[in-house]
């Protein structure tokens, strides 16, 4: 699969080209659309002289967009770590703490990129990219403190609910995703003054999970 | 900007045309994403012998999507506008018969396009490609359907409810485009037996609307 060696890693200018051909995808992707960006338009804009850099530092275009995506989900993860050993013993964990410890860790990430980010709109394509939305969605279903929480989840479940209990995630999901991204969008073309932008990523944190409460109760009961 | 003439698109052939690369586009996009996806690729795959079909019929690759986009938006709101022609004079229409006015002409749109159908994987992907997202939510907008269904919701807001308003606008067309395109997605993965594909299209309506009320009502209060 791989036709350039990969021990080119481990330099520290390698790190930093990584870096910078990383950051420089995330944004360009995020503003043109995977479609319009090239992985030699990527290399150009991120100043390597070599056209190939892609390549070389991650193999293809797919490779280069999940190290992308598992950098944000290592930072992410430890939020939301931190929240869920918070919560303590199994058993009973209202359904609103354990609808913030899905939704939390996002915002305090977004809050931590700042303004500008790239993030929000990036994600929401990979996850309806026919090539990586099963990757991304096995990554997130495969972190710990996402298995902890279904874990704490599962006490109230009936067996027959499962494909209920999928569609529901799905919505959790989706509507995660693609809200952070709107509230990006915004940011980004000045619908949202940047000063208020803690402010209006913390406001849909509070929004989506007063929503989400609402809507799993409506489709489970109050389980 | 044209640099084709449009007067074919009145001849027949020009017309059946049309139809293959629009058909054939929908289907490689939402196997492949546009990303994976040339013009050239759809203009072969639709066997038409110039390699510019798609340049001649289209313009480019945004108009085409347009094309298909709005063929679909068609059909939808055929089936809008009769529902919420049946919900009769302004004032009290309950948030349910609203809500179902939004979700249910999608499902019966997919219900009609029956299985294989690659619509809702395609319409996922305009709804985030940054070049595409404000016109496809523009047009949706200016819907009469959807006009009218604001002005009868609007009956029960405040002026300063206005941007949780929008949020609570962007949630349902998230909820609604992207739960249409999970469901599609298991359709065209052996997930869900296409023989069970009514019933699961009508599943999905159902829990949307159910979901979408408790989500609302959470948001917003009984309004």
């Amino acid at each position: 699969m791989t036709s350039f060696p990969s021990a080119a890693m481990a330099s520290p200018r390698s790190v930093l080209a990584r870096d910078k051909l990383m950051r420089t995808a995330e944004r360009l992707y995020a503003e043109h659309g995977f479609a319009s960006v090239s992985v030699t338009k990527i290399g150009e804009a991120a100043g390597q002289r070599n056209k190939s850099a892609v390549q070389y530092h991650f193999n293809n275009r797919d490779e280069l967009i999940i190290a992308i995506l598992e950098r944000h989900m290592a930072r992410i993860e430890k939020h939301r770590v931190a929240m869920v050993e918070a919560l303590g013993a199994v058993g009973e964990v209202p359904l609103e703490e354990r609808i913030r410890c899905h939704i939390q860790p996002n915002i305090e990430h977004h809050i931590e990129l700042g303004t500008p980010s790239w993030y929000g709109r990036f994600l929401a394509q990979v996850i309806v990219e026919p090539n990586l939305r099963e990757y991304a969605i096995q990554a997130h279903g495969k972190l710990p403190s996402v298995r902890r929480l279904d874990e704490l989840g599962r006490v109230q479940w009936r067996d027959d609910d499962r494909a209920l209990i999928a569609q529901h995630h799905e919505m959790i999901r989706q509507l995660t995703v693609h809200m952070c991204a709107e509230v990006e969008y915004d940011l980004a073309h000045g619908r949202i003054d940047p000063a208020a932008a803690e402010e209006s990523w913390r406001r849909l944190g509070e929004n989506l999970i007063q929503a989400i409460c609402g809507l799993s109760v409506a489709l489970l009961g109050n389980r």
